[in-house]
């Protein structure tokens, strides 16, 4: 295991920087990932004590690195719907749904949140990979009367256990009664914002889609003076609470090698009858014949993992078996937690260690999210 | 203009490490920048130290980030041909040509370089975005008889003006014959690299596109050992080399807000008849209304610029005339040179500076490449 500092670096245009940046500076950043060509804060005073302080107060996360697809026409639906196993024919105006975006080979191409914003319009809150160029060349391709592209909106997640209090401070009592997964919409310096119950933790909160850059720092201080009494810090998704949550994480846990259904992705797949959908065939030989690795919880024995720097091959007497998709030390289960794709055969074997060099360290099966 | 140390980054597998990251790594790689989800070396000495060495011998640059798109079948042509105004109808069997990717509304979408490997395969070696996901809408949407997806090939460049003795010695004295933009293919550890006359410097040089990635080590030792005399060092794209030779990177230069005409990229949009391509509307609707900025070279006054993070804003008299989108101090000219996407007005103005807080830097339009 890597326990190195990590590399610097380089900084240009081309990794862009969102309205919050300077914001993000000024609050102590240590460090950052790029996401969609964007720069995504990933921790302020350290993994472990932002770990704690999320589970405890509030935060407040530049996540403007969920770019979204604005699909918006009188086709918008049908293209939406061609793009993900789920259905997404029910979904209403101010309601999000986490639907995969899959192939036609039943490759993941990405799992967003969709948000259906009218009629005819919607958002795909999207993880890391350009899900606008595919949704354009599919538009495209198919003639369909639809507009795509990414709009200017980037949004700022608020969460943790005081994150109701915050919010209602900020914008009114009213945000106590959105539901998960639903939004509202609010006036604020002169442009809209899209407030969603909803966020990459488990510990509660909202997303304001901010839809004009230019207030970004206005925004950020706004949701700071409210949350004064309240120990508000800047905060970022944290490794250690996601893997505990079991939040999957496309690019680690997923790529375009892998399917929904050995993600565990399976009730996001109930490919409505009479609409068409791209992976429907694919989906369906899979189901026919079963998939050949699958997600799961893992323990890790062994000293700490405090900075991984990649995924970690899991063996058994020399035969591959899957990966460790991501993993961390878990300051409070006190214990190496991870989630990995593993090999069926993984499942009906007791031996399982990871392949580093000279590693002793054995990898144990479990159930996720970690209790 | 920033000139504290760059910030850290988070890895994770997320950003992806190429086949050649260990020996990056042992190289002394000081600082990343990430790249189609994939960790790009951006520094080994210094910017400038990089710079000289590159002038003067030769380079082994890890660019694996100059990912693939393969499509490979009957209707692999008229799928390219849809995706870029070039004229790619006569590109022949172990030819590159540059042929930037254009959508519908004339925006840009990538700038690659097209590899024609066989009657009906080709790569098309992309810049930062997922053209895998364009190319996989348009051939799913339109019903093309194609395959689209990501193969494993992961270029590893050679290059200065020592990079053709390296060559010979690494491969033969037929490599001294490869015509500029042009491949051959050569077996090596059991896998067949594809050996092009290219690579993003004015230094001369080749791309080795590897096709196995469990070979990357063996190639990288052997390129190594073949320049043992000739002061070979572990380099990659330098921003100094870069910028004065007027190499554009989409990203920075240009976005999906650009189109290819205000890019200064009109030679590459012939845009052939009697063949479909996507954005043949926009492109004549845009030659017939003229372009509304320019890209084009500037000298800024001042201190030297040395650690860059973003674009800059120019101006007169307070109204916006455009961005400086990739600058640096030029060791070699003495000044800090810079490429910029300038309004037309821009051009009749003779007090353009930069928008920086209390900056008195002035810029000068002059032509590209800097000599």
């Amino acid at each position: 295991m890597s326990t190195t500092s990590p590399p610097f670096i380089s900084l240009s245009r081309r990794l862009r920087k969102t309205p919050y940046h300077d914001r993000v500076l000024e609050s102590g950043v240590k460090a950052f990932s790029v996401y969609n060509h964007m720069l995504i804060p990933t921790v302020f005073e350290s993994l472990e004590d932002d770990f704690w302080h999320l589970r405890e107060h509030v935060q407040v996360w530049d996540v403007a690195v969920e770019r979204q697809v604005e699909i918006v026409g009188p086709d918008a639906l049908a293209l939406v719907q061609l793009m993900t196993p789920r259905n997404i024919q029910r979904c209403q105006i101010g309601q999000c749904m986490y639907a995969p975006t899959v192939g036609t080979r039943g490759q993941m191409i990405n799992d967003p949140v969709v948000l259906r914003l009218a009629e005819d319009r919607y958002w795909i809150s999207v993880a890391d990979s350009d899900v606008v160029l595919w949704a354009d060349g599919i538009a495209v391709g198919r003639g369909l009367d639809v507009q795509v592209f990414e709009p200017d909106v980037s949004p700022l997640a608020i969460q943790g256990p005081a994150s109701f209090d915050l919010m209602a401070k900020a914008f009114g009592e009213w945000i106590r009664d959105v539901r998960f997964f639903r939004f509202r919409e609010v006036e604020f310096n002169g442009t809209t914002l899209v407030i969603a119950r909803s966020g990459w933790s488990k510990q509660g909160g909202f997303e304001i889609y901010l839809q004009d850059s230019r207030q970004g720092h206005a925004l950020w201080d706004h949701v700071f003076a409210a949350g004064k009494n309240l120990n508000v810090r800047a905060g970022c998704p944290n490794l250690i609470e996601r893997i505990e949550g079991g939040l999957l994480s496309y690019g680690n846990e997923m790529t375009v090698d892998n399917n929904p259904l050995e993600c565990g992705l399976d009730a996001f797949c109930d490919l409505p009858e009479g609409v068409e959908v791209l992976c429907r065939d694919a989906l369906e030989r899979i189901r026919a014949t079963g998939v050949e690795r699958k997600m799961t919880g893992v323990v890790i024995s062994g000293d700490p993992i405090l900075i991984p720097d990649d995924s970690y091959v899991v063996q058994a007497d020399g035969k591959f078996l899957g990966l460790v998709t991501s993993t961390i030390w878990s300051p409070r289960l006190k214990q190496n937690v991870g989630m990995a794709m593993l090999e069926n055969d993984a499942f009906d074997t007791d031996n399982l260690k990871l392949a580093e060099p000279n590693s002793t360290r054995s990898v144990e099966i479990t159930g996720l999210p970690f209790e």
